[in-house]
């Protein structure tokens, strides 16, 4: 959930103070109409890490809207009033009217996730927590409100360096207390449940908007902005009020995502690559041999531009397998049979059992990027999707299942020049289609599809692993170490009993290792020489 | 949930011969229109208590539609195939395609309930699976699927005589095993899990349709009703297939309900009255002044006909307490303020903090009640709100309030009378308006209104009592004998340490006495003399 905000985002003077009045100007006349429409209220939920200006952010919104009709409630430790009464009490009475917004400080998520944290809310009752506040989510969209949940993400470093300078400023330094230190110490705790908490709470009617907390301009102009978005596509919605409206996704401030990120100059000498995959290859061989694999099934995901080489990448994995235990997956355009159906039949027929291996060449997400780009389904479906295939792999880690997904990246002059030799090389020319070529015009839409899955669905139980692959050699080097990792710490996990949640765990690492690994190699370091 | 389910329905052998050909033809002219449209599925869950007719429902599906496209899963224990893969794929695999109809007997809520009974499976882990479980159906609505869940209900005498009779007969004997008469042993604990299992999947998108499994004519008459309305409302939607529809409550079959089986013809004389009213006037002055108290909170819900005498009941109820102890809410037309929140608002604002009472002259039932007949809101509106207002009485419980709900119903000639006779005596006549006439107008739909609000929302932790209220007298003194027993046992099970669960038991320990009582006051006898 956190790979887009761990890429550090900045906003420079210039281009702030030129957007900042246009910003401005349209959010005082959204707020007008809303105030005019007085069919909704608009429910801000600011949430996330200390120290990634939370304070700031609202201040900034009481600067840039009518302070008149925008309500601030700051929720810490509960007045008597409220203790005496039902949990929820306070939140009842906070709610802003229609026609009117109104600033969470502390929301209903705050408790929860503090009280998990300290060790007095089990992961069961933390679930139902979230359910229950999915119900009360609901009900106030049906009701009609606007909800519109942030969270303010910095790294660990982000948190220590953000800290360090609000001391030296005599004007932030009073917000640093001790209490501020000692949260950094549980940062990872912090992660984890934060983490599963977004994960259980985004849903398509009040979905997660994450936001970088480092710099303070990229910062403000992306609440504003998504507040100005939303607000906007809300008023002009001509559906009845009672009917759920999802909020836009987040929007693009800047150039900077989790693909322009990649250091795609990454290259693997032929010596070395061989030597590499040799490695790997015989590593996997024992590693689905080991007796302990005979209790789990591994599930292998591609997804990537076309001719990125997922194909390639797929046989050097099968080279390592015995034919009758893997089996590999092609998705292609549903069938009759498959269209009958719901959109995740196709793929659940296809579930591999313990022991054995399915690799997918395309997969669920088809929904979220082909179907979502070309329009196969309606933006309800495919916002729901995101959902449903969290839940969908969620229930396959619960059943014992490694799930490992990738997204092979390649620039677009690479795939061009793929394209022309594929046409010439007769035996190469079957996997050019005109299709193909109708894609690449689409790629900027597919460019920004890509970046919502990953944002939505590489939770801590199943992240995405991206790939550079723009040489070969190292994309298959790096998936192929890629799933021996995952594997083995998986199967280690399971050997202690507890596998789903050592498993949860490892991935979470994972998933971080992976982002550290993206900042690094926007720095020019690879991560093949990292592990050397 | 199971109130309705327990009134003894009966359907006689002419009424029956004559609706079932007509309700075949009309079942097979929809199944027919079912595959022409072929856009979406139909899953039929056919759950309940043994005996209860689950298998002949299923034969007579079979014989009323057309079985080349009607398909049966049975599902019991998980082969080979199945234990190796996820949980949830071999319901999957079973799903029926567009156009087709599935019946499961047994579902993906079998496992859970039967775990959780044998102690498998903790309250808190059933409840992520039932969490799941919402998310799933979800999915399968959204994805187009007309889902109807049949819960067969029978009571713990019906099932007995049942399970006998079933023996008896040399063609069902076979049905009759071990298991079967084990399952009659835990009764009680399976009661207490449907009961919680249906409150948290009574979802307006897929909700349950409890039927009685007494008698066989009246409960495939039901099933096939249901069946047949369900489809015909579904195939004459105009709107995208996508689109999640809500099937039909539970059709009348048959007069008998839960008002009309109420015995309205129970009364108290005048000293009986006098020294009742004393006695639990006193108890309750008592209970109130508890320490114990001092943690709880206690409100009390009325709703009824027009001048069934909720304010004579709630003067009663006050005389007993202290002014400063309690607040009467009498509940009409929201405020400007109110209309622009979220419809629970208007309650919450009123809730009481420990130690004190809040009573409620009509409730949050408005919106299912005044709002759904008068068309004030939505069918969605009304529809969700059921789903809303257990989740609001689940958190009061949570929270430590005492939840105690009134109806109270007199006769349409009783009503008569009171109108008449409040317009004649001045100090009285600001009680009857315009509108109060014109309610009576529309009482059969308000009858429809009542007997759907019971059925849906009268849970084990939150069960409604109805008061047979045409003899003043005897209405006040149930009411008030109610409250204290509540209070009482609340109480009681308070200072036991685990609050929430004991007041559950409690709670579903009254419904089942209240239900108990429907009946025998159908046989004539009156619970206020059961007790002496």
């Amino acid at each position: 959930m956190f790979e887009s905000a761990e890429l550090g985002h900045k906003i420079d003077k210039a281009t702030f103070r030129e957007e900042v009045p246009k910003l401005r100007a349209a959010l005082l006349d959204a707020q007008f109409d809303l105030r005019e429409n007085g069919k909704f209220p608009v429910i801000i939920l600011i949430s996330g890490v200390d120290g990634a200006g939370k304070g700031e952010t609202i201040n900034v919104l009481y600067e840039w809207m009518d302070a008149r009709y925008l309500s601030t409630l700051a929720f810490s430790a509960p007045s008597d009033e409220e203790r005496e009464r039902p949990y929820m009490w306070r939140y009842w009475r906070a709610l802003p009217a229609k026609g009117r917004a109104g600033v969470f400080a502390g929301s209903w998520y705050s408790d929860p996730i503090r009280d998990h944290i300290l060790g007095h809310l089990g992961k069961g009752d933390l679930d139902q927590r979230m359910d229950q506040i999915n119900r009360f989510e609901a009900m106030l969209v049906n009701e009609g409100a606007l909800v519109l949940k942030f969270w303010f993400h910095l790294s660990k470093e982000g948190q220590r360096t953000r800290l360090k300078a609000m001391e030296k400023d005599p004007r932030t330094a009073w917000r640093v207390t001790k209490d501020s230190w000692a949260r950094l110490k549980t940062y990872d705790k912090l992660q984890e449940a934060a983490a599963h908490v977004l994960r259980m709470t985004n849903t398509p009617w009040a979905p997660w908007i994450v936001v970088e907390g480092t710099d303070d301009r990229y910062r403000s102009l992306t609440v504003g902005k998504v507040v100005l978005d939303a607000l906007q596509k809300r008023l002009a919605d001509p559906r009845d009020q009672n009917y759920p409206v999802a909020p836009p996704l987040a929007p693009k401030i800047d150039t900077l995502d989790v693909l322009t990120a990649l250091d795609l100059t990454q290259k693997l000498e032929h010596k070395e690559y061989e030597a590499e995959l040799a490695k790997w290859q015989g590593r996997l061989a024992e590693l689905v041999r080991e007796p302990e694999f005979g209790k789990r099934s591994l599930i292998i995901a591609f997804e990537g531009s076309d001719a990125a080489g997922k194909g390639g990448a797929i046989r050097r994995i099968t080279a390592a397998m015995d034919a009758r235990q893997y089996q590999i997956i092609p998705v292609a355009a549903p069938t009759e049979e498959e269209r009958a159906q719901p959109y995740l039949w196709r793929f659940w027929r296809h579930m591999p059992r313990v022991g054995r291996v399915a690799i997918f060449d395309r997969t669920w997400y088809g929904r979220v990027l082909v179907e979502r780009v070309e329009g196969f389904c309606g933006e309800a479906d495919w916002l729901r999707a995101y959902t449903e295939i969290n839940d969908f792999e969620h229930e396959l880690k619960e059943a014992g299942a490694i799930v490992i997904k990738f997204w092979l990246q390649i620039s677009d002059k690479e795939q061009l020049r793929r394209f022309k030799e594929r046409e010439k090389i007769s035996f190469k020319r079957f996997k050019i289609t005109d299709e193909d070529w109708r894609n690449r015009e689409k790629s900027g839409a597919y460019h920004t599809a890509v970046c919502d899955m990953i944002d939505r669905t590489s939770t801590g139980l199943s992240p995405w692993t991206l790939v550079e692959a723009e040489d070969k050699s190292f994309a298959r080097v790096k998936i192929l170490r890629t799933v021996c990792e995952r594997l083995e710490s998986a199967l280690k996990a399971g050997k202690g009993g507890d596998s789903e949640r050592e498993a949860g765990k490892s991935s979470a690492r994972d998933a971080a290792k992976n982002s550290g690994k993206v900042a690094a190699k926007v720095a020019g370091k690879g991560p093949a020489k990292e592990k050397e």
